[in-house]
């Protein structure tokens, strides 16, 4: 462990029990204090008494902070993306502008300060900071009824691969999880009225299984970073 | 030919010499109209006044026209979208959206006028209209120095294949040129000095050779539709 | 026109009635003598009887000829690989070595014989020779059941684009078609029972439609040529 | 742990310093078995050595064994593929089926293999076996002087993807890391004359830190798999 306490902000938390989520538990497993950033507000504050509860250094935040108080802890390494991009739509009438702003605004300011950080030497890391993005089957390829969904999410994986390419050399991390499959989540299962392959590992993600590949990408040793990998269920259909 | 006189609307021409305005004299050849749309307003009149000693009936429109007078004519069959998409940034600070959202409500526009028409069937066309969106190398590949533009070009991209899929169906042709090189310009001429590469047709693309290329994929028949293809010079390092 | 005769050399030509046989009479069309190879006897035959008897110059070869007479013609153009790569297998038990091998068998001398021709600056063509490998589906997806077939498309579609690359500097144009979709065939007819697909060309591939994609790739100039496309029916799903 | 005691099969290890050692290392750490496949000899016995020395049981064979005495074990989760699948030629004299075919062929037995083991549950994992191909940049792109090396890598890419879709709805985890970048080795070192980039592990990647990657895919859950990560150094152009 490094002699700073590292930081995780999660962009875009849900109702606490998705990928946002996961990743905020899985990280303060890790030693890391959190900062959560979102839309709503109960959830928010429902995941922030859990953690603190739990002796975890947590904070949330109802959206991007503009006078980056968020910011002010000595080091900070990891942060993810976990907003989705945008809205779905069959129609080419939706532009999918909101998610791609959001996600340029959000790299632009962590990248900023990134470049601040002393670079972690712990383990090989050689990192001054991770920032992930969650992609999706729509990341790779667009399709009937998810044209500004896929623009949005094909927008974001190229944003991610310029970042990787322009700051891999400042020793910033940038990486992108194609995310495959059904992700079971609480309101998945109010709104999808609990579909049985939630019930199968074998078929659905568990918000816990991309978690655990967000703290594997966080400790990638310099000499072997990953940009991008898919995730998907042992027996997905793709 | 078909007993309707067949429409090109060409969104995005620059001074005259570009890839919108060879598209709109080659496809003037092949004996469409012709609907100019651009920001500036000197050169359009230029290629409206070239366009019509010539004999062909064209119109110049300096913004995506609201009246939709534009769509008079009883048939329309072919566009291209060669909007720059967006201006190229090193820094993760400008936001795609101009770009993105100018392609969507162009795609929108002209997918609903398609879908009033009805099938040209000559030579086995299947056609109701044909969509032509210019892509580039920061289509496919995301590197240092392009975040904002390569996400553009991966968004409009996506929103192609994904009209592809959506509306190939209804016998709209939706096509993605990726153009990968320097395109001999005027403007690049003056920009860059003239480099040599201008003057060998191994090593830079003519506006005439792209051109040439979409009205191929316009006369492509419904049997063997392409929705994407590359162009690039002989020599081209790639 | 050029001086000389151009030649097309179709590499695997099927019962006639196939991609093989409509490109040889596309491009016997355009002013080409053809050479026919393929393993089977009686088709051939046929097929060159029948372009002999309007007129071209048409010789049909059992197998890859090694005395090269094939190449006696004072130019050669144009060349198609139209090899079914290998057979489909669900098990990971039949290696593609076939395909791959004849594709390189049959590129390497093409190639070589191209780089003793000289450029044809017809039309600003600029080439030396022309090879246009047909690939698939299974050119980009590897999916259950195809392993064999697959890795040989796949393997194809990385020769190919190794070839652009490296011989594109020296005027020789190759390149890779993606046909994605079912082809209307004499044996596919028997095969699937004629299948009701077959008779809407919104559904199916014609050979016709797919060998006048080759000569439009054939008769790009130097400017701008295309390396891949993907040929599908109007209402495919994909 | 579970009760077999799980075994790693390396085909394709070099001299000792490379991936598959660094894998055979890092797995016995884990709790592995080790059988080491190559064609050469001493260094495989002094790995073999080496790994009995620290108490690991480890067996090395000369070849694909033929009378499978190497699967007597009762269980076998973990293999890698890190064969170099050809050798890199600039013309396109020589044909890949080399390393397709040893590849196929050893994936054969491995999932035949696996086919007949029990489902693994420790910790999520839900896995039959594992295997993980070693792919590199020609996995993905062509190029001048590649184009044997490309088609063979492409070919295993395909071969990959085809088998996780196949044998993943059985359990049977394949994945196939992109190795995109130098790796430090002592042949490196001798071949290279010790080029400065082997001393930063921002600009080379390390054995250890591949043969991480594979650990981690061993050890994804069932809910969240990765058929494809790529691995570069932090300072990499690409």
């Amino acid at each position: 462990m490094p002699s700073f306490k590292p930081l995780l902000v999660v962009a875009g938390v849900g109702k606490g029990g998705g990928t946002g989520a996961a990743t905020a538990r899985a990280f303060a497993k890790e030693g890391y204090s959190i900062a959560l950033i979102a839309r709503g507000a109960d959830s928010l504050k429902s995941l922030e008494d859990e953690l603190r509860a739990s002796g975890v250094e947590a904070t949330a935040f109802r959206s991007l902070p503009t006078n980056m108080s968020l910011y002010d802890p000595p080091f900070k390494r990891s942060v993810t993306d976990t907003q989705p991009s945008n809205t779905v739509s069959a129609q080419p009438s939706t532009t999918p502008h909101t998610g791609i702003n959001g996600g340029f605004a959000f790299a632009k300011e962590v990248i900023s300060e990134y470049k601040n950080n002393e670079i972690d030497n712990t383990d090989g890391l050689g990192k001054r900071g991770v920032l992930i993005f969650t992609g999706a089957t729509a990341s790779v390829r667009g399709n009937t009824t998810t044209s500004a969904f896929a623009a949005g999410k094909f927008a974001l994986r190229a944003l991610s691969q310029s970042l990787a390419k322009e700051f891999g050399k400042d020793n910033i991390h940038v990486s992108h999880a194609i995310v495959d499959g059904a992700i079971v989540t609480p309101q998945g299962r109010e709104q999808f009225n609990n579909p049985p392959i939630y019930d199968s590992q074998d078929q659905s993600l568990t918000p816990e299984g991309i978690s655990a590949a967000y703290v594997y990408l966080a400790k990638q040793p310099r000499s072997a970073w990953t940009w991008e990998l898919d995730l998907r269920p042992a027996h997905e259909k793709w």
